[in-house]
């Protein structure tokens, strides 16, 4: 990646590489170092304006979408930027650190593994725009293009649950608190929705029919003409999509990617299914263990495979739930700026679960609450089909 | 009201009066007479495309922002198209009518209520964007200015309960199917929130601290300044608020009326407390008798009088509850174009409950889902606090 | 026309007719008996709010494009309103007036033309986004469908010519002051270009070929989809449009109207030809009478006819001219708020010259400067064409 | 300039510098080699989408609002395009060039020297947009703060004179044909309006007073605050602007530049005085010879100063003229794809002649038409007052 690949911001919900790799540093040396290492020396009074993400309690800042206004500082700038907090936040836990500074430095790093997985995402959403379409990473030999096993269907009783983080480990807070939860019996498909599935969606007219789709869905469709999933382009040769490794046939085994909440709930309705919510999925989940790490390499979902039970719940594409994103009860936002994480997005989002090729393999959980607005498509976002016994 | 009056759209939310007049009557029409009254003849083929509001089961139609361009047909033909569908009815119900004929002039008749209390939202916000502030009806004398009592609080001890329609009586689909639901313990303001308690909020701060509110109605109020109720307006004289009797001062002891979920929501930060879910809601009205027809001429809401207990749960302004508004389990919309009728809107908006003083009496019960986004201020929407025990 | 045709605002270009009724008496009202009449009673007070068009200098006015929320006063009211002032400018005339109120009840009556114009361009607009297309009159039995002769060329020697109205007899500030304008030799089309013209021009790809456009003429294909003039609609049976008299066939002899100066420059373009300059089309029609009165219930323009010589530069449609709306040399907008009535409006506009079926006849003369930005169609406008000699 | 800095888009007006360096090559490429040099390679034949700028004979291209999304090419790669480029044109121009190609590339280099200024114009507007500010070209010392002497006034008799190019040298295409223009008796100031003079202009309310503005200049400055010339921020210590040297005290001899049309033409109102027309303008320059090349490194329009006569007329701001771009009497677009240059832009825009501190010097000639819309500030646009005699 260049400076200017680094630099140049594709669309307001996206920020420039540079800005994700000063932001998570910002994050060490607002919340951490400024507050916690006594003779910590500013790198640059400026980047506390220009790296803030939303953090109202901490100020002024750049707004979201002139981020790409940033040409300067430059690429190693920021680099030297990083390497110089790094080695505070060294030094400050060597020592006899505070444990809330050693609490603040936890949630720090996994906010910078959020933002890894962002990185990619957006990256991969500039290149789309550009009629050159670099490849974020040299394409391997293509896949072998397959045909997926039809889906096997996974029973749960239901009753009173507990979902939600213990606080045993890290979570963040809109994990919590564990609660119970009353689910009635339902059923979980083994394996996400496939892109093999999805053409059959597409032949079938769902693009097409409103009496498939939520009104804001519909309402999409008429404003913005969508008629395949996000990134995918047809072309003499069949559909293909941009990937992060440049241009690639559509493989009919592997889970769709890029849909939005409304596609993916046009596709239950189509399918005569629904989608689970997310208590239904974490309780799915709890049980299983995280499959050990992917090849971070790969970059691109591929199809099921191996012995009977739930696959792909991680490692693949994160799943729209049905359940908008709402506070647990009896949760209370963090104290201080780290408050602002969660709570106050608890509006107009849906929840998704599991985690994407995208997603740092340390990063996932079952209580792991993502979450995006219904018409968002460039997350690595799928879905997994559910359906009530 | 002249025609004028009954024509005008005044934002592409609200709808003419004569439109809601027609429309109510088109519904009889389309869900109703076409299907089941064999000889019967259409009013007028052009009104189908005219006062069709949104089922795409029946094909197009008038573009919402644009029903203020009918200024033909006239009020009085629209009253003439009311008299031929009415009377087309009767003569259907006085013969052996088809049980599902019955069961559609049924919904037919809920449906025009709910457009009753529309027409009366939306006269107001006509009237409203006039300079020369039209009354609906006249102001009587100006209501005693009081202060209220504080709250007392009402507790319920949770568990799992019940909810939803259970089938006898009318209902719309959204209310079923009934279902059990896990309630932790939690209590209930027994009235509602004040506009005394409003003016406290908005003295200390309310509007203009980002860290109570949600990030999306924080950006409402900088793009729109919202520093007060949609409607009010300050004079030398205090505050004043347009209303359905024309401008009026505000009562302290009335319940506000008129603010989004976003202004309820960050009220209840303030407060320290939390809106009620729509279950604890609905099993809190459960035991209550809905109070006997409040004076349908008052069309303002007034302060809480009576005995210890809940009040105000009814007919006086709508309650944001903190539910999104989704499909319960199990629930399937109805067959056909009235399974349009609210399954599609189950996405991006908030769940409000109770009754208000536009709302006709007969038309309130404790299962009764309402639902609006929640930057939405124009319906007599206000709140209730509850919190966790 | 109902009340409710006569209050509803199409766009924010028109204004309703109650509007336009009430504005012009406002004219009179405030420009002359406020200052003149000593002991008038004004009507209404709120009035000077309602029906101020954009005369900075008397103040705060109802924003444009909220015309159509002035329900109230009724069509009735404005009546009334009408005659009162007319009644109090009656008097004050009898009486012995001051030459400057002589004067500008001279300039309300010029005023009051303009708009009697507008009225009829606005009903026409609104009464086609209307799906019922009623009619301002009812259609006389279909004009008989003729061809047009090819046009004529009339030759003029140029030079030193001199423009611009001399003072005698009434004419709006911008018509002046007379001054010489240097002219080469050039030819007018003795007639109007026609709708058959104009269907030569689509059928030969005129609005696909972006080299026979302005660019930002271009920009408006684009954008808005132009393919025919405005108000034209492709039916099994060919070509029709919405008139003043509903939906009617077009007439290839008839002038074409309500095409955008883009439009007109482009046919132009594509006929090898240019638009006059407004110099040029003055200079050429100075020397005409103007034909008395045309049938004022016509209200649609007509095929040219008569005697060899320039024909149809009054009367029939609007004719774009290529000069941009400038001031003439040594031109000075009039003194007080009267000065803001065209010298505000001199950017980004373009002159029309003659006047329109719609134009009162006593309101047209050569020197009449009518002008509108370039992409506007809701006027009866055309083109005539010239050339270099 | 890093490749960050030439990359990025700071508005749809303006472009990358990448862009600009790249297009300008392109244009030979296109216009010149494609057509002329046999065997000639093209470079990527990628680059014919990405740097076509808006010739539509030529056809589809990156759409404007999104040159800044072209991350790839780099700097590096655009540099050696150039190379490339440069290469073959002065191979072409070695052997027996066919006369037409060797006129293309002579318009090519005066395309490029647009462009030259138009990167430095567009690398101001993006280094404004940064928080940080970057400077273009480090600052000297602060010049000294200096009041400037008052106008004086050239008197110019009028009458029939020519202007537009004769053909003699290069010129473009709107420049011509020569022709005679009929001119009244005018004086003009013999300096520009110098910073000092604006300041007591908005000392006495010149941004608040709609009298003075054209009826679009004041919707811009109820829409966007207008209240100083663009790139002014008012500080502890007065008023300072961003410049290609940074942030910089206002040096109140010097002439206003970023103004707008609207903002000249109040001005000029408020003065009492005109803007005058570009032929008046041209006629007064074409006896003056044209300074030798004032020091490309000085980027800051400078104080007037010498011996008595028009004095700024070239090479410190574009100067707005009150004449609309429209084309000459008997202009004929060039043929091919170089007629798409200017006469398609001949609406809604205005005429500035002389030249800035941006232009090349050799750019420079009395004819220059240079054209702007009426509401653009981030040229280096300023005025020069006229008036009748």
């Amino acid at each position: 990646m260049s400076d200017a690949d680094a630099t140049v911001q594709s669309m307001a919900d996206a920020s420039p590489a540079k800005w994700h790799l000063a932001h998570t540093t910002w994050f060490f040396e607002t919340m951490v170092l400024k507050r916690f290492a006594a003779d910590y020396a500013v790198f640059d009074a400026r980047f506390n304006f220009l790296f803030n993400s939303y953090y109202e309690t901490i100020g002024a800042r750049q707004p979201r979408p002139k981020r790409g206004m940033i040409t300067r500082p430059s690429l190693d700038e920021i680099m030297a930027y990083r390497a110089h907090v790094d080695a505070a936040i060294e030094g400050l836990l060597d020592g006899d650190a505070d444990p809330a500074a050693e609490e603040l430095v936890e949630l720090g790093c996994h906010h910078e593994q959020q933002h890894q997985e962002l990185l990619l995402t957006d990256i991969l959403h500039l290149f789309a725009q550009s009629p050159v379409r670099p490849a974020y990473r040299d394409g391997s030999a293509p896949e072998a293009v397959q045909e997926a096993a039809p889906a096997d269907w996974i029973s749960f009783d239901g009753g009173i649950v507990e979902i939600g983080h213990d606080g045993r480990g890290f979570s963040f807070d809109c994990e919590g608190p564990r609660h119970r939860a009353l689910l009635e019996p339902f059923r979980l498909a083994d394996r996400l929705v496939t892109n093999g599935e999805w053409l059959e969606f597409m032949a079938e007219g769902g693009y097409r029919d409103p009496l498939l789709w939520l009104a804001d869905g519909w309402a999409q469709i008429l404003e913005h003409g969508w008629a395949a999933p996000f990134y995918w382009e047809e072309g003499d040769s069949g559909w293909r999509s941009m990937t992060l490794r440049g241009i690639q046939p559509i493989d009919p085994a592997a889970p769709v990617t890029h849909v939005s909440y409304f596609e993916a709930d046009a596709f239950a309705t189509w399918a005569g299914k629904r989608l689970p919510s997310e208590a239904e999925w974490e309780h799915a989940a709890a049980s299983l263990s995280i499959a050990p790490s992917s090849d971070p390499r790969r970059l691109r979902p591929r199809p099921a495979s191996g012995e009977p039970g739930l696959k792909q719940m991680f490692g693949e594409v994160w799943q729209w739930t049905r359940s908008p994103f709402t506070p647990y009860p009896r949760f209370k936002p963090a104290e201080g700026a780290v408050g602002e994480y969660n709570g106050k997005f608890m509006c107009g989002q849906f929840v998704l679960r599991g985690s994407s090729v995208a997603t740092p393999p340390e990063h996932a959980r079952a209580t792991y609450r993502n979450f995006f607005p219904p018409d968002k498509r460039w997350q690595f976002s799928g879905l997994r089909l559910a359906e009530d016994i």
